[in-house]
């Protein structure tokens, strides 16, 4: 079986067996700028290559999974739109791969397969009912319900990241206001550091930033937090705070066994995550949020990948009946 | 089978055959101020009773469901609290139930159980993935994934009228601030119209409430809207607008094929529910929020014993592994 996740920047396939193993990988660049057409050739050559490298014909692949950032209407297995990539609109990515390899295709988005990948084979092994966060520019999600993945009626469930939980608060990349995204995610702090800056704040985040506070990013946020900025430290705490807010209403709304956080931001732990589950505990509903887990992701780069294998064999268990 | 819905003022027991066709009812009130045990002697009456009524003793029955307001651990089947039952707090519903009657004992939340009942048998039949929304003093829900009800790890999945949307919105009952329910719900509605009464605005509510403004209900808004109240129609739009958004976050977060909302504040369909639509749409994230139909609830009072029977017979299948 083959996987693959397809990001703004990068391709990485990558062959495994139904233990999660990766027999092979092969990494290359997204071409972004030359549409879907030669991002459908690229994605072609890398499963051929992982295929190569796992020492089996491409033909020989059980069934092929493609974790994509954007929103993927799984039946269909066409991408309709996605962030990073600007001029893929409408792809049939499953029929076009399909047709090219002569396999099975199945396509997920790229925060579900990771959290499918975690749930299968990494900080969720044996968990039945989890969800998936990852923090970075934006904040994807998913939900493992009863083992599977929850995919809803057209395969976008659990856009975590687009759950409103500030009526009137900023605007948020997907057209709307006040998502958790546009409250506590990478570019959600940044854009609250600059603000207080232009407010007339003192920081050393301009300087970081190489003196264009434009360039201000969540990593110079918490390197300046960790050297005692003020102005950092109390971006990161509002992230902190909404991020809280909505760890509350997932445990609200799923009262999950676990809870995964991964993604860049997530790295800064201590620092975010740390008081956002205080927060948590001080909102939710349930008398057990204190039974909530929330740790940390553990496979990194390779949850894509092996998100979308397990989403083959998620699959292929559901046409057996089984 | 036997489905016996629990609330704060009426204990409603039935037999229902598998099609959820109910062939006998038995209704009394429930003694709230008597206390759980005399809550249970009176539950056990009652199956007794609707098991006569269907010409059956109560041994013949294959199992009971209980339906019951307030946060259930559907494992072990402790009611911990109920916020109509003050008296009621960390009561074995399960064994005690058990032990006087020899039969197995499910219980479940009540909004659950109305989930599962218009799911299996109501405005749902035939839908895998569903939210049941319940919408009158307060807001409950329940989550049908995949054509059973998401239980969560403890039983408690499924509190969206807990999910926080207003970051520092107005305290709910629940202990936290800005839940859907401290905005949306009949109670809400009823406080907002008191506040701005109490800031000079001009009504008719509080003539059509007797005199006293403490005694209004969401049913006196509707009666004053529809007579042309402005401050009536503008309390019901501020509650729908809020509606709106958690129906965006529910698109977002389950991508469900379709939203039934029962209760009796719904059953102002045109005033609130519909407004509350368009809102959804213009906030939903996915593309396909278009798809989503939104619908009133079908079995009014019976949706919680016939929950109560689906969730007997879900719970049967996954003990023979199907």
């Amino acid at each position: 079986m083959a996987g693959v996740d397809i990001g703004g920047t990068k391709i990485l396939a990558g062959v495994a067996n139904a233990a999660g193993e990766l027999l092979s990988q092969d990494y290359r660049t997204t071409p972004v700028e030359a549409g879907s057409d030669a991002g459908i050739d690229r994605i072609v050559t890398s499963i051929e290559r992982a295929a190569h490298g796992a020492g089996i014909s491409p033909s020989q692949l059980s069934g092929v999974g493609i974790a994509i950032a954007g929103l993927v209407e799984s039946e269909t297995g066409v991408l309709h739109t996605s962030p990073n990539m600007p001029g893929w609109k409408d792809v049939p990515i499953r029929s076009l791969l399909g047709s090219r390899l002569g396999l099975d295709i199945y396509v997920i988005n790229d925060a579900s397969a990771a959290a499918l990948g975690e749930g299968c084979y990494g900080a969720g092994r044996g968990v039945a009912n989890l969800v998936y966060l990852t923090v970075s520019t934006g904040i994807g999600a998913g939900i493992i319900a009863g083992g599977r993945l929850y995919c809803g009626a057209n395969g976008t469930a659990g856009e975590l990241g687009h759950m409103i939980i500030e009526a009137d608060g900023p605007p948020c990349a997907c057209g709307g206001h006040g998502c958790l995204e546009a409250l506590a995610s990478g570019t959600a702090m940044a854009k609250e550091a600059i603000s207080r800056i232009q407010a007339g704040a003192r920081s050393s985040l301009g300087r970081m930033a190489g003196g264009d506070i434009d360039n201000i990013t969540a990593r110079h946020i918490e390197l300046a937090a960790r050297q005692g900025d003020g102005l950092a430290q109390g971006v990161i705490a509002r992230a902190a705070h909404y991020l809280g807010l909505g760890l509350a209403n997932i445990v609200n709304i799923f009262d999950p066994e676990l809870i995964i956080i991964g993604g860049g931001v997530a790295k800064m732990w201590d620092l975010l995550v740390e008081p956002a589950i205080q927060r948590m505990q001080a909102r939710a509903y349930a008398l057990w949020h204190f039974r909530v887990r929330v740790v940390p992701a553990e496979l990194g780069d390779r949850a894509g990948v092996l998100g979308a294998v397990a989403f083959v064999l998620q699959h292929r268990s559901a046409e057996k009946g089984q």
